[in-house]
Order: structure tokens, then sequence, then C-alpha cells
């Protein structure tokens, strides 16, 4: 990557800033991302010139309850796949907890290893307070790293909350840490993640209660019915803060990748994907479309008549609808 | 209250439900939270019907950091609201994450004591996987427990994450708990909530550190400013498991609801959680109107030009909207 001269806050052309991020430019990168998590007016126009551009990247989302090693092994993993040669997006999302903060600062430390690695763009986002939040600017976020020539993009949660099924939402291949002596454990994890796992990884191996939590997922998967042809999850013992296991994950995120290219899966999922984020779009246009028909004097008007026990809330909406 | 025969599965009459839950009937209660959280065809007609009985509950919020004692403390602080002859209504509310399972029984376990007290209606809400989760749903059943005779509706979360706001935007007094020894602490918390706390509570007061907890909030909540007739809020040191200091929680609520009551800002807060209630309905029968007009079909369609990079998202999103 050759580093462009900065750009300034000033003067935008989106076509030069698609261009410079398709040559890899981290500066063009991080102002595209920027206009993306800014809303900026100029983010269809940043939208329509990425679209001929995206597609190559595969999308790997690591998440797992609190504690679990996410950066650790988010780290590891971004220094194997440049081992290989590949280049390298990380997307940190941070859901922002009022009262989860200050884990982004200690967990990007970890990634100080990458800073001077050209071959590698390490950025946070925090969604909260966005319209829609996840929903909205993540997968725009990842647009541009696609675009902006990463082979793999990981996407990981800082924090706890919510968002690991989002991130299985926005993912090709969905890697679930799971790790020894966490309290709950697989036990209490159980509800949602077998449904959004590709790979599974038993962090901190070492650790006592390493080969419980690996039996337990083994036959809580063994559980499910599988058919013909269907992906069959690894288990990976893994120690992430030593890189052992580390490279197993690589070789089964490629197989996953192969696995999906030769079934179609991966434009199943893909599609899918794309629905989602039309939809959202649509929505929050909507939602836009109601403060400029109705301005707030209207919606003040009908919520008075609610609080006054006049009508509801639901017949409030259709008013509102109507207006539109 | 006086218990009516069970109400069948099968008809459903709303304006005899309603009016039997207006009596107190807490069969009838739980049926029409029940339709509620099924989002039922029915809930407009339950909506438009409850509007006129709706306005008299006092809502409070409980909240803060996971281990904090949430539940310990509302078992507490009904208690001391049954003392004073109020009829209250609990909603706990578990935003389901995949990897916080298993709380939400051992919590309930502590509302044993209330079991037999018909002057108490308890209800859980797992609003995970409905469309706009907590935002959609749990407002309709506060205006359920609201027009069924409710004095004081205290409403928790249960679990982790991001919905701590989220109550924050639904109660008329919030209550942030907070505890020593809980790692990050006060420092970790003080992101978000002091914002949205009306009442700063400091739980386990016994256990060493709570001094200084006390004291970093005092020091945090005075950076803040302060107009003249403002609400000044308090710090109540509790141990909710021997219901120490929750009698001065009750104080406190009364104080903040005459204060609200005094200076207009009840009404303030409660057309400004309409307001986003009548939105929230709107936005989401629209993305149902989406579904019927466009059908899956089309989205489809602009899916796979999507992934083909023949268009980006924000086109498609522009197409789905002309077609409403």
């Amino acid at each position: 990557m050759v580093p462009s001269p900065p750009l300034g806050r000033g003067a935008v052309a989106v076509p030069e800033l698609v261009e410079r991020a398709r040559d890899g430019d981290p500066r063009a990168i991080a102002r595209l991302i920027s206009l993306v998590e800014d809303a900026s007016p100029l983010v269809r126009e940043v939208s329509a010139a990425l679209a001929p551009l995206t597609g190559h990247a595969h999308i790997v989302g690591i998440t797992g309850p609190p504690g679990v090693g996410k950066s650790t092994t988010t780290s590891a993993l971004v220094t194997e796949l440049r081992r290989t040669g590949k280049r390298v997006g990380v997307l940190a999302v941070d859901p922002s907890s009022p009262f989860s903060g200050g884990a982004l600062l200690g967990d990007r430390v970890r990634m100080q290893d990458h800073a001077t690695d050209d071959g590698v763009y390490i950025r946070s986002m925090a969604t909260r307070g966005h319209l829609g939040g996840l929903a909205w600017a993540t997968p725009q976020a990842l647009r541009v790293l696609d675009a902006g020539g990463c082979d793999v993009v990981v996407i990981e949660t800082v924090g706890v909350g919510q968002s690991e099924v989002d991130i299985a939402g926005l993912a090709d291949t969905t890697v679930i840490l799971l790790a020894p002596g966490m309290g709950d454990g697989v036990q209490a994890a159980k509800a949602g993640i077998l449904e959004i796992g590709d790979i599974y990884v038993v962090n901190k191996a070492d650790r006592d209660g390493a080969s419980q939590v690996t039996r337990d997922l083994r036959s809580m998967l063994s559980l499910g019915t599988r058919e013909e042809g269907s992906w069959r999850q690894p288990i990976i013992k893994a120690v992430a803060s030593r890189s052992e296991g580390i490279d197993e994950i690589v070789r089964q995120v490629d197989a996953h990748r192969e696995w999906m290219d030769g079934s179609g899966e991966l434009a199943r999922r893909r599609t899918h994907r794309i629905r989602d984020e039309i939809e959202t779009i649509a929505v929050t246009a909507l939602r836009e479309k109601f403060a400029d028909v109705s301005g707030d004097a209207r919606l003040d008007l009908l919520a008075a008549a609610v609080l006054a026990g006049e009508t509801d809330p639901f017949a409030a909406a259709d008013t509102l609808i109507d207006a539109v």
C-alpha cells in the first residue's frame, strides 16, 4: 500500500476516495468508513461507487461470551492470515452499553502488534446511538473494507450484549469462542450458539475443564440433525495467547469457505444478508420521511392525545402513516 | 382482587378482558399481556380499550450492571411498597442474549415471597426475537399493568446488555444500582448512567469499598450543571438482602414523582415516550407493508442485483419504497 497525502476534512471527491481505497490506501479507507459512520449525505454516493468492487472479501465473525479471549484470538488470527499473505481487515464493533465501557481501549492494545503492518487495516466502530445501530452502519463499513482489497475481514464484538447473533448475520463464516471456567459455560450458552456457529473454538485449552467444555459442546452439536453434504462444525482447541491452534482455525475457515462456494451456501447467505440490509435502509429512510412530513408538531399532538387517553398508540401510528 | 374463572385459550372478548383487568383480575392481566407479547392481531383492539384507563401507574425503572442486586432490590422494594398499601406490578424484561441464559430462573426465585400476594402482579417478558424487541411489546405490557390498577410498576432488566438505557426511556423514574467490588465499578459505568439516573443506590453498602463508590458517584454527579428548581439526584446506601435502605428508596421515588408533577417533567417525559412508541409502531407497520407489497420475490431480485454488484443497497431500498 502506498500512503497518499492526507485527505483534508473539507473537500471530498467520492470517486477519488473510492479509487484510492481500491488501491489499498488506508487513509482513503478510513475516510470512507467515517463517512458511513457519520451517516454522511455522501453515503449513497459511496455505496454506489463501492458496489461493483465488492464481493471478494471473506467476512469472518468472531463472537463468544465476555472474557473468552476474542481480541487475543482475533490478533493471533490476523498474524496467521498475514503469514499466508492475505490482506486483512478487522472491524471491532462496540455496542457500547453504558456499563461496559473501557473494554475497547484494553482490547485494542493487543492489536498494537499489527499497527505497523500495512497489510492490516484495523478499525473500531461504536454502534450505539446510530439509528439502527449495528444494522445500518456496519454492513456499509464491511463494504468499504471489501472494496479496499481485503481478502479477509474479521468482525468482532467488543463487550457484551445482544450483538452476538447480529454479528453472525453479517459474517460468511461465524467462529464461536468458548473457554473453561466461564461460570455458566456451555450450558448457558447453548440457547443461541448452536444455530449460529460454523466453527467452534475452545480457547484457553490449557486450563482445567477444557476437555469437559469440548465434550459438552460435542454432545450438544451431535443432537442436531445433519443433512447429506452439510457442513460438519469442527471443534478446535486453542490457546490464543500462545498462538496455539490458530493455524487450525485458519484451515477450517478456508475449508468452510470452500464448502460454501461448492454448495451454493455463500450466495444464499449473502443474499439473505443483503435483503436485511436493503430493508433496514428502506425503514430508516421512511423514518426520516415521518420527520419531514409530520414535523415534530404533529407527532407531539398525537402523543398529547395518547397521553390524555383520547386515542391509543396504534391509532396514532395510523394517522402518522397516512400523512406520509 | 377476585379471581374469575380461567380464561380459555379459545374465545377472547377484548372488552370483557379489559374490564376484568381493570378490576384487578390477574388472569385477565396475564391474558392481555400474552396477547401483546404474541403480537396478536387483537393488539390494536386491546390498545384502544386500554387507552382511557392508563396514566395512573408510576413506572419505576431499576437498572445497573450485572450482579449488583437488581432482583433482590426489586423484591425488597415490592415488600416496602406493599406495606404502604400500594398495588404493585413487576415487569422483568429479558433481552435474552444467547450467552446470558439462566439468569431469569434464578432471579425469579427471589420473587417467590410475593407469589401469594394478590396485590402484586409479577411478569417476565423475553423480548428477543420480537420485531423491535423491547421497543414494541414492553410499553404495551406496561399499559396493561397500568390499566390493571397498579399504583407502581417496577420494570427491571434481567441479564446484561444494551437495555439499560432503553429501560430508562420507558420509566417515569429511573433507579440506578451500583455496588462495591464490581470490577470496573463506577468508572466504567459513568459513560451512560449520569444521563439516565434519577436516583442512585449503592447496594451491598456493608461491603468494603461502598464509601468509595458513594464518593466517586457524588463527585461525578457534582460535575453536571444544575438549573434552579431541577431535581437533585440522591445517593442512597442500601443492603437490599437485609431490606436496609429500601424505605429511603421508596421515599425518594415518591419525592421524585412529586417533583415531576410540580415541574411538568412527568408530562414531558411521558409525551416523549409516547412519541417513540407511536413512531416504532408506525415503522413496524410499514415494514409489514414492504412484505405485503413487494413480496419475497422482489426483495430477492433486488438482493441478487446487489450481490452481483449491479446496484447498491441504497438504490435497491429506493426501489422498495417506491413499490409501497
